[in-house]
């Protein structure tokens, strides 16, 4: 890791939680889950291979040691995004998608809580709006890309319109597309514009981490009825939740076929085990991580035009009396 | 405080840590700290009744009773934030205004990082582009407001156009206004239509806190210098603070001038003695906690339509053999 440059308050406390609770051996650990559950290239995947309960070799008594784990990759992850902030040149994207239940909002809550809050923003795709039907699929994420030096989180993204949009085809037609565009190679279609516009966002210094949160069927079921036996959490009851569920093997066979045609070196999925929400954070958490380090970021240098600047500047200020 | 309803984990965290740490007689010197700094109503402002390095009775052996007091501030409002977050009709606008070095990045930084970042949007204003000056001087702000449910955080604001505009006249002819448009009543013009349009967010749900860190030039005069010799600092440095340093009564007058005539019980201002951090940070957490709390927020009531779905909901996944 990059020891240039100055660290703020935040940085600092970062350190020291990385120099207490982060050995060389728990960093190898890290990377090596990320390497376990990034998919950089999608022609061979196979979401079958995917067991949504592995917990990687962590036994469900490292849950405390994973809990450690975290907290370090949470404060790595703040080291990492002052940087970013301050060499304000890339930007990262972290696309959420995940069937309901899978815990997309807790996960982003706990691994991005610790991050400066002026450097991340989230956003939560909902409904589109008339004026966004009446425009491409992909425009009304376009513009909530996060600026340079920032972190960008999307709550669902573009993927929706080939996940929910394909399932349900009414939702299709409600895009409007002009007739004879929305024949049968569509959904390939979209797959590869997508990817082309990842591809072009990666080369302009957006850098992608697209974030499946893999739960199983039976897993989903055991949280949607805790939802339903919990009063306290009937306010965010939504019967829609359980219709979705219905089409369980049409939405798996839709990830499956996305992931295949997105995952790329600079675009990967991370196809992570989400049955224990303490694994999957700490998968997310380390993923982020990795993608921050590999840009290699380092606090900008001073050269001597603005180290003479500073010198004038001292000089003024000191003989100012105020 | 409302009791009504359930929080997720970081709502059960806030309770303990109020519990564990906040005394009845804490909570009423924190309202005091509020009352003491807000300003609802501007017609008899003064600025020199506020002395930047006031720390509201609290000695600086006060300071660690402070943070202590701080990070419960910080918990409560991690737990109003998120009643917000699921009432969705309220939401909250914060504005930063101060000069250079007052501390606006990081008061931000640890006020708010506690909150769930999904709730929370931090926008920072730099020099407008230009398609914006091709727009009157409020509508980039307008585009960033806070969606209902959220807190709206905005680093320098619309307040900028009497403020910095008003100090530099080249800046309002940057703003290419039609001629006989930027005449003498000019300033008092934008400060009735901020206002005007203030009490219209207010109305239709965007309660609005305006945040002037009051730092006095003696304490900036040491915090530059002190940025100027670290090194590690200095890629950060610019310049043109220090120019805008030496328009300081100007900017007084102005400030002064836009606080008169913006402040309102819809919109106060909150004048916080900015010369002590750590009192910033506890004031500005008290009133942004103090906003909420008037929103009377609670979680969404379950009618017995809802309890009803929710019942044949739990038969339907009971049922289902996943």
């Amino acid at each position: 890791m990059s020891e240039k440059g100055q660290k703020g308050q935040k940085g600092q406390a970062a350190d020291e939680a990385l120099d207490d609770e982060f050995s060389v051996e728990q960093l190898a650990r890290m990377r090596e889950l990320v390497r376990r559950y990034l998919v950089t290239d999608g022609s061979a995947f196979r979401l079958a291979d995917h067991d949504p309960a592995d917990t990687g070799g962590l036994s469900s008594d490292g849950k405390k040691d994973a809990k450690t784990l975290l907290r370090a990759g949470v404060a790595w992850l703040a080291r990492e995004q002052e940087m970013l902030y301050a060499q304000d040149d890339w930007s990262l994207l972290v696309i959420f998608q995940a069937m309901d239940a899978a815990g997309k909002d807790s996960t982003i809550e706990h691994v991005m809580s610790g991050v400066n809050p002026q450097g991340c923003q989230v956003y939560s795709f909902k409904h589109p709006s008339a004026e966004e039907l009446d425009h491409d699929y992909l425009w009304r994420y376009l513009q909530r890309l996060p600026e340079r030096g920032r972190i960008g989180i999307f709550n669902r993204s573009y993927y929706e319109d080939v996940l929910v949009v394909r399932v349900h085809e009414s939702l299709l037609r409600a895009q409007k597309l002009p007739k004879g565009l929305a024949g049968e190679s569509i959904w390939r279609d979209r797959h590869e514009d997508i990817a082309a516009t990842e591809r072009h966002l990666a080369r302009n210094g957006t850098a992608i981490l697209k974030v499946f949160l893999n739960i199983s069927p039976a897993e989903q079921k055991r949280r949607l009825l805790q939802r339903l036996e919990r009063p306290e959490k009937h306010w965010k009851w939504d019967s829609r939740d359980l219709v979705e569920r219905g089409f369980w093997s049409d939405y798996m066979r839709a990830y499956e076929e996305a992931i295949r045609a997105t995952a790329t070196p600079q675009a990967p999925w991370l196809v992570v085990p989400a049955d224990h929400k303490w694994f999957a954070r700490l998968v997310v958490a380390a993923a982020i991580v990795d993608r921050l380090e590999a840009m290699d970021l380092a606090y900008p240098e001073v050269d001597d035009a603005k180290r003479a600047e500073i010198e004038a500047a001292r000089k003024t200020l000191s003989a100012d009396d105020d």
